[in-house]
């Protein structure tokens, strides 16, 4: 018979406070007082705690691998990061799995506690559209496993989130459209439940007001963002009394869609109704006329997530951050430009 | 503060013996005394104590988890087949990882080993260009776990292939083109190290032999079959003294490419050149003209190999099954469609 162990959950009991706290102020988290935190390193000390034991008696220690969780596999934009993701973990020889929630908070769990029964030593994750809350990652952080957030991201206080300004980048798309004229411009755009989607409309709404141009909801389509959807959704901005003549999508496989439906009904991209994206995909420069979109840095953001999930395997002083924000920019294609066009 | 869950800790020191002894006793474990076990399982109904399910999970015979290793995720054709998989594999409530071999032998090596140490239920795989011999799959098949190929395969007595019959479908786009009027027709093809590429080049070369053309093997290029690559092989086929007046390329992606940079050149498409693809990605209908493919039912390849795969875990009889092949056909679109033009 071994030596009894002591875990957090006795120095909890000896304090009357939570085990997470116990597990928060052992980790100096800046959420739990200095008064606090002396009280719980002085009691573990007293007691002859030493950490990790649990974790070490669980799992073993290395794996030597990362799990990622992306919402659907056949999204070129995750399937750039997953490279950027590979190219850093294979550097430093860690190797990857992946699994797809496919926009499902229960398969987005299932596959949380997957990667936890595979011994990963840190996680990635762009979250599904019905994700509300991070009750499901609290088995892994409590056992130490870093997670890291990217694009689609949710606070967490021990966790990093990487993102770009997506706020900015639908403020940049719809003001490019209104500089080329466009004065009535229809939103499509993805489940606002995501911050990303619901970052979007915010630029949209913002570039709107800055010239002046009232919102207007039925402008505002959200959708699936599929090719199917966004056919659909064409389909129904055709039927409009008065029509568009911009359009702002969330996604270029749904501009692609979109620009394949209004040239099908005889609609001029760009004289009658321009287009923007957003990802630059490389479908972008396939479609006639080439599209205008926002260049999303996918392989960037991939590289950036795993050197920062490393670093704290490896327990590389990185500073206690919190957000990672990256460049976007616009490429003006000939989907959008009217203003050279006569 | 969350309400104090009950762990293996708390039943051991109310026991005053050792977290790894209530660990055992609760799993029933033979090396523990019957007393004891009774005593364990009295206070830990007495506490309220509910079994951790990761730890329980973690030692489980069965992980309800299936392994996929593809060559590459950014490819559309992969990811079709993985969401055949996970149909079939959620409808029977296993949950997938996936992990990519980027084409290299090393790294699909990597990847056998991380699924094993996974401890999936079972595998199912699609060759990377590099591989020639199956020994990695060795360890996996000792402990009957069984496995799969499809798409890009290799014979193993214990193991099922699910794939298309590929020397039919090169045969049939060659057929295609020739009936088009085409006389000179360039092969652009894969590594022809894996069966799909070697089989497609066989393809090609019955077809010129029933039209009673002599194979010329400058008129076969062999690349990557990215977008880059089919570039720079499209630019080397402009230089050649006598251009072609068909193309017919192993993959869309490089369909796509070599359209476009035929069309750069002044080359008209299907005019001057026609152009034949492989796959029927969604592309091949963005691109002008729509592209002429064959159609590769990747989901139900998908469906197909997890629904082998599930009853073989589930010792279902299934027969010995050493090939199972889908069928394929070929779509014409306006690419390549010369006798209706004029």
């Amino acid at each position: 018979m071994t030596k009894k162990e002591i875990t957090i959950y006795d120095i909890a009991e000896a304090l009357s406070i939570s085990p997470a706290t116990v597990s928060r102020g052992l980790k100096n988290h800046p959420g739990i007082g200095k008064d606090t935190k002396k009280r719980i390193a002085d009691t573990a000390r007293k007691m002859g705690y030493q950490q990790n034991m649990f974790a070490t008696n669980l799992r073993r220690k290395n794996t030597n691998t990362i799990g990622v969780i992306i919402p659907r596999l056949e999204s070129y934009f995750h399937s750039t990061v997953i490279s950027g993701i590979e190219k850093v973990a294979n550097a430093h020889g860690y190797n990857l799995i992946i699994s797809q929630s496919q926009e499902s908070y229960k398969k987005e769990v299932n596959s949380v506690s997957t990667m936890y029964n595979s011994r990963i030593d840190g996680l990635m994750i762009s979250l599904a559209n019905e994700t509300k809350t991070t009750d499901h990652f609290e088995e892994l952080l409590k056992k130490q496993v870093p997670l890291i957030f990217f694009d689609r991201v949710i606070e967490h206080p021990d966790c990093t989130s990487i993102v770009i300004d997506n706020k900015k980048a639908g403020y940049d798309a719809t003001i490019h459209l209104l500089e080329q004229g466009c004065k009535r411009i229809v939103h499509i755009d993805g489940n606002v439940n995501r911050n990303v989607y619901a970052d979007r409309l915010e630029g949209y709404k913002q570039a709107l007001q800055q010239h002046n141009i009232e919102f207007d909801q039925s402008l505002v389509l959200n959708i699936e963002l599929t090719d199917q959807a966004t056919a659909v959704a064409t389909q129904k901005i055709l039927t409009m009394k008065q029509l568009p003549d911009g359009i702002f999508t969330a996604n270029d496989i749904s501009a692609v869609s979109c620009i394949r439906e209004l040239k099908r009904a005889g609609v001029r991209v760009p004289e009658d109704i321009a287009v923007v994206g957003f990802n630059n995909e490389p479908i972008a420069t396939v479609i006639e006329p080439n599209l205008t979109t926002i260049n999303y840095p996918g392989k960037e953001m991939g590289e950036i997530a795993a050197t920062t999930l490393i670093n704290k395997l490896k327990k590389q002083p990185s500073g206690n951050l919190n957000t990672i924000v990256l460049r976007h920019n616009l490429i003006i294609r000939d989907s959008s430009l009217r203003k050279r066009k006569h």
